[in-house]
């Protein structure tokens, strides 16, 4: 092999070993991006209170002394709430994606990772994704003036509405 | 130029193209880590109930009605809260890096990204990150029975102890 052969072997060898950390990289980086998830998706939520499908993992339940109770949800697309209200109010935390957030007689909000919601006592409301993104949500429920009263199903027309 | 020589060119610009989009790959992985945070660190905590440096964005404030405080707080590696105890309880949700929690007269817990302390009411404890990994997590604090205790801080001796 003459000096000119070997150094368009060496240079093929350079391309290829220097290009596949590159690879490596995307892999990882794919990865990372599922495990980004902060808490369990949870259990199918298989009552009559949801429109669409909607995952619960409790993360505290409410004792008699702290009365909160801490749960992560996540909404497929199109996914919501029924409109309910809270005796004591909820505060709800968007971890990802991109949700709505409605009080009956307001229009809904635009809900986005880092919005913080602070439902009052006794509104109606309702939460849930937006139409074509997943959403997931930490809701604290304080049960201190008794449990979530729960109502109607949102319409398509309600939850389409702009 | 003849054909090797030219083909040696070739080669060249090819590595140093091919190899370009796996360093703006990395820009983008170190972007996309610094936009996972869910909540902004907000402002460094200037009083004397900690150690060390940590940052604290306030979510939502106690008001008469839901009495509970949320707050995300980033402890810098070895920062940690004093001893403190609430009256009535609080939660801590674990959403990155490495920390750690103590109840007095218990040994501390390692706590990762998705863990969750529920503090019982008035038991001295306290949080903060590990030696060598930054953590951010959210306290929700009841304020239904007053305010917290601060108590003396945790001593190098205390945070070290395995």
């Amino acid at each position: 092999m003459n000096n000119k052969n070997l150094l368009v072997v060496i240079l093929i060898v350079t391309i290829i070993f220097s290009c596949k950390p590159s690879e490596e990289k995307n892999i990882t980086v794919n990865s990372t991006a599922e495990q980004e998830l902060i808490f369990p998706k949870g259990k199918i939520i298989a009552n009559d209170n949801f429109v669409g499908n909607a995952w619960l993992e409790m993360l505290v339940f409410a004792d008699s002394i702290n009365q909160n109770s801490v749960g992560s949800v996540t909404f497929e697309p199109g996914a919501r709430t029924n409109w309910h209200s809270h005796p004591n109010g909820q505060i709800i935390l968007a971890l990802e994606g991109e949700g709505y957030y409605q009080e009956k007689g307001s229009e809904k909000k635009l809900l986005r990772k880092g919005d913080v919601v602070k439902c009052p006592s006794n509104i109606p409301h309702w939460h849930g994704a937006s139409s074509d993104t997943e959403f997931i949500q930490v809701a604290i429920t304080s049960r201190i003036n008794g449990s979530t009263e729960w109502l109607e199903a949102v319409t398509d027309q309600e939850y389409t509405k702009r």
